[in-house]
């Protein structure tokens, strides 16, 4: 895997079981994966050398992040080393705007979206859609980085005239009004297995993955089966390999694909705890082509809740409180060092009653993060 | 950890979960653990500067095995090394005869037994307790290794012409006519904390622990919670920090103690999967004195299978049959080389019906180790 983030971090933990002999390739010694991989190298994901030297002791290669450069990607393939997803899909999930594109041509419902290079471009998509207008990076961000929601055409002015000094392209999208956000987890094989996990409720906040409920409370049967099918399809029709998460806006007019991730998803940590089988054991059988295993719940429901870096560094007495305080909350450390607003964790309860779920895993993650459980 | 066995594999995959740095003593770079920890450190766990060595880069040592001399535990405390468990406590698992003796002081019943050096001292033991006669070796044996049932004197003349040659000592115990083997599984932190995971039944095959129920189907809730209190005052009474399996045999007369374990033990396999805290988690928190997890079932019930080696080295097209055919079991391997009768992995299937389940996980079980569904 290369990236050795919180992702490669639990895929790793996911591989012990498999027996899979598994390989990051990290920046630094100190991060999440590589301080608990045996098999770390050290390297940088953007050099060509450093990949092909990683590659050569894999059978496959797949990937924590989506930031390896495309044409890295294109020569790991041409190079005959087995990466999945490929890079064609890959490439998908580094360029918003070729991803929408790529949705629109095949009738898939996504926000209305036009690339943007002007104030003009800006005022005349606000004039169709309506403010607050969103922006967002083509390329390049993550965790609410890359996106800026913008209410006047000023906010937007100042958006674009930043984006232009760094060289980023940029597209607006219409900001949808929502009833809730939902993420369809899916896997495909390379022999053309798919499985479809019960489709979870996600609740953002700052552009951040905070709270993730499965399945997804009051979702009705039918739009739930429609996430499923929409997400397998999605798949298939681009030959995705391994895990793929697809975010949805759940509107009035139906549902609206936000975003693709093609690797483990912070909106599929639930599963590791509340599933059969973990998105990281199902990623790892996925991409070496082993049949999938069963993505339904292991109880009635599960609810998960990201821990954030707070002021204070030391997480270990709150740890101490937090697991006396609720014996059966699960709590997933990724032995990164505390920075405020990072993401160090995340806690997971399974049970029946998912107000209560929710308040425990909200109270848990609240405690490891600013030592209060009021959030 | 020392040792670097399957045990300290799937406690390494627990620790990073929790956030621990994770170390193991490993012989040699191939074991179980050595292969998938990143804190893997060479050495000798009977060498004295080796184990000092290793126990300089640790908060808390722990033992995958009960083998380290007890001469290095004690020289371990004295130079101020935090064993867990303590030096005292492990040396009941070392030595049977002691081990029975502290039962029997305390009035917890145990098979009858004598220390035997003689033909005459087996003919006076069989002469009060009748054939067959089970010899043990007081020390060193495990999995079926240093245990003999002796259905006539010739029989046990052999076994202690064999021990004398070995310079084994040997005890004496009377082959009781149980109605199952129990395995009570308990945690005890250094704070004083006790957990007891429902009490398994195991299924034993040629000495070694094949099949694991849990909970043991059929057991009156009078005699679960008679086990349970019992193996938490043993813990209690000892010390005991850590995992301790109390090994039962469940006879009309009642319960009698037939081993301990102090460590995660392959009765308690069902649990990664089928309790809320997996027994290799509950180890990691009771020697590091954090608060013990939740050990209740995660569903109605859980059945795990050993899966032995066969004649067959490559397990990988074994593997692919199994999770094709069963995408719900829970497939474990332990990384290690297949060979005859060695235990390589374990399967788990949690969920309702138990003789259903024990039905799938002999069938994955079984194809793993020999290409075929019938065991």
């Amino acid at each position: 895997m290369v990236g050795a983030g919180q992702l490669a971090r639990m895929t790793c933990q996911a591989a012990i079981g498999l027996g899979v002999r598994f390989r990051v390739l990290a920046a630094d010694a100190g991060e999440s994966a590589a301080l608990v991989c045996a098999g770390t190298q050290l390297g940088d994901y953007r050099s060509g050398s450093d990949l092909m030297e990683f590659a050569a002791g894999c059978d496959v290669v797949t990937f924590d992040h989506e930031h390896v450069p495309g044409a890295q990607l294109d020569a790991l393939e041409r190079a005959g080393v087995v990466i999945r997803p490929g890079a064609r899909a890959l490439r998908l999930t580094q360029d918003k705007r070729a991803m929408r594109e790529w949705l629109t041509e095949r009738g898939i419902a996504c926000p209305p979206f036009a690339a943007v290079a002007s104030t003009g471009g800006i005022a005349s998509f606000a004039a169709a859609h309506g403010w607050p207008v969103v922006l967002k990076a083509v390329s390049g961000g993550y965790d609410g980085r890359g996106v800026w929601v913008c209410s006047t055409a000023r906010e937007a002015a100042d958006v674009l005239a930043q984006a232009g000094s760094r060289g980023l392209e940029l597209i607006a999208e219409q900001h949808v009004a929502f009833t809730r956000e939902l993420a369809a987890l899916v896997a495909r094989s390379p022999a053309g297995q798919g499985a479809a996990y019960p489709v979870a409720a996600t609740v953002q906040r700052d552009g951040i993955c905070h709270e993730v409920l499965a399945p997804a409370p009051g979702l009705p049967a039918g739009r739930q089966a429609e996430a499923q099918r929409l997400a397998l399809a999605i798949a298939a029709e681009l030959g995705v390999t391994g895990l793929m998460a697809v975010e949805l806006f759940d509107t009035a007019d139906g549902l609206l694909v936000n975003e693709l991730a093609m690797r483990p998803h912070n909106s599929g940590h639930w599963t590791m705890d509340g599933s059969v089988t973990s998105q990281f054991e199902q990623h790892l059988r996925a991409v070496l082509d082993l049949p999938l295993g069963a993505p339904g719940l292991a109880g009635r429901s599960a609810v998960m809740v990201n821990v954030l870096g707070g002021d204070d560094p030391d997480l270990h007495d709150r740890l101490i409180h937090v697991m006396a305080a609720d014996p059966g909350v699960k709590v997933h450390l990724y032995g990164k060092v505390v920075r405020p607003g990072r993401k160090v964790g995340h806690v997971t309860v399974v049970g029946d009653d998912i107000a209560r779920l929710r308040d425990r895993a909200r109270r848990a993650a609240s405690y490891l993060s600013h030592g209060t459980e009021e959030p």
